[in-house]
């Protein structure tokens, strides 16, 4: 385990910053302002990426002026400082827990063990992206109008908007300050970058599925969920047997439960498609409280982290 | 699991603020401090204690007019607030990881796990009352003149007076700023601190074991390391079989290994005591390159958070 003081320099090389593995936009523009501040407070770290960009993530950085990070290419000695994670299993293969030496992010706890303190902040907050706008004004540090940019990229997309159930008073006015910094104009952005994520044309279904997959072991059970959020349900319907037929294939990789949520951002409903174990299909339909038809219970949720996560995990655990 | 949304009040009864069992005086100052910005902030929060409370914390919570906290009575929909510690296992009896609603800590990170996001911050400080002082700094609340006595007094405690090796230079640059506006001479108050809490005359063995004990598990192994620090080593002497002998019960109790830091203050020297089955005693003489000789290994350490549970931990689990 390598010791990270506060405002020391490290000689043992970079630190590397990065998001969960399939990156959305929060977690690659975390991680470069996450890496921007730390070596604005003396330490030499780098943004890395665990995954590839997707459009949402490449539209942001290329109106801000960013390169996409490097992807991470772990080893054993190597420093990692985690953003918009801390669930050990969401963590980019190849890295231990032991190596972790930071962690700024806005979920549950996953259960993150170290052998020693490091620095470790997590707020109920829409974003990573906004837990880090509040440490830069807590340092004084003035992020520059291309960081307020990606700062404020994340937020959106976290919140889709404002319309996420997670999305708090803190985020929309934090939002509007860095749209003011960033230069741009906060609701025209916004519906840009929302257009992008729903954006699905060309496609594959298997890139649909894993672009935003998290994995979670609710009481001992393997489960993954992936999102596809769009401006229409009917965007998605020629893709819906393909989408199937790769989360089936899933289950013959260890998982006992494959959802995928169908997410219509303007109404704020998902369809929460589901495949997996007899027992853990129905541990879903209690979990969500109705039957599957066609292969989806819909539901007036939008939030994987609060709305889906936590009735599953309960469900599973009184199982 | 009750959420705790930020600047928003909660109508469901206080949230109580609690340090580790077997408070220390960094636990209980920090929950002191702790409830106190909560209630700043415009929450309902309550200081509690895990434990009785040892001389030096009553020293300092007289010396800034506090009352001693109120013992936590735990039920299942308190919601609970953790400082100084994060560990489930040091986590007060009858309380479930749901519960937790905020933490605020300096020690490793151990595992904890919730259903929810909640705020959660932890700093390789020398201090849990090293953080909060930063956090009022950062939200801009300026303390009473007795919350900064109690923040200070929860710093010199655990950082030794800045002898230990977990304080760092931020911790020493707030204790003075702490000091000028508790309207305390540092040095001078820091020594009556160090004074109470080397005083050990009249207390049992049990007491003197108990009353800075915590419970780990290392790669599943039960472990207890207590600590007792004096201004002499001859001041423990007589009491040294007694309390090898409350160590020893403890076995029965299911510990594989009960460690005792005897440390020398001024010196920042440790003798570490153990008992335990012969396994976890090799590993032990292991993790301290050294062999117990009158049932103890004398060390240059000081610090059971940064100096004994690192190479304790690393040894199980190489074991």
């Amino acid at each position: 385990m390598r010791m990270i003081g506060i405002g020391k320099e490290d000689p043992m090389g970079p630190i590397y910053v990065v998001g969960h593995k399939n990156p959305d936009a929060d977690s690659i523009c975390a991680a470069i302002a996450c890496a921007e501040m730390l070596n604005e407070l003396g330490y030499f770290a780098v943004a890395a990426r665990a995954g590839e960009l997707n459009a949402e993530t490449t539209f942001a950085l290329s109106t801000f002026g960013f390169e996409p990070p490097q992807p991470l290419v772990p080893s054993p000695d190597m420093a990692v400082y985690l953003v918009d994670h801390n669930e050990p299993v969401q963590m980019p293969d190849g890295v231990a827990q032991d190596q972790v030496v930071g962690v700024v992010d806005h979920h549950k706890l996953g259960g993150l063990k170290t052998s020693a303190p490091i620095y470790f902040r997590v707020e109920p907050l829409g974003s990573t992206c906004t837990v880090l706008a509040r440490m830069f004004d807590e340092m004084k540090i003035d992020p520059s109008r291309q960081i307020a940019g990606v700062l404020l990229s994340g937020l959106i997309s976290d919140t889709l908007l404002f319309r996420s159930p997670t999305c708090t008073p803190l985020d929309e006015q934090i939002a509007h300050r860095l749209a003011e910094h960033a230069g741009v104009e906060l609701e025209h952005y916004g519906m840009e970058m929302l257009k992008k994520k729903s954006d699905i044309e060309g496609r594959s279904a298997s890139e649909l599925l894993n672009r935003d997959l998290k994995e979670f072991s609710f009481a001992g059970h393997r489960v993954a969920i992936g999102q596809v959020e769009l401006m229409d349900f009917s965007q998605i319907e020629p893709n819906m047997d393909a989408l199937l037929e790769e989360m089936r294939a899933m289950l013959g990789e260890g998982y006992e439960l494959v959802v995928l949520m169908i997410t219509h951002i303007l109404s704020k409903k998902s369809r929460l498609y589901a495949v997996g174990t007899q027992n853990a299909l129905s541990v879903f339909e209690r979990a969500f409280e109705g039957r599957l038809e066609s292969g989806y219970i819909e539901r007036p949720v939008v939030s994987r982290k609060k709305e889906v996560v936590p009735p599953l995990e309960r469900a599973f655990e009184e199982d």
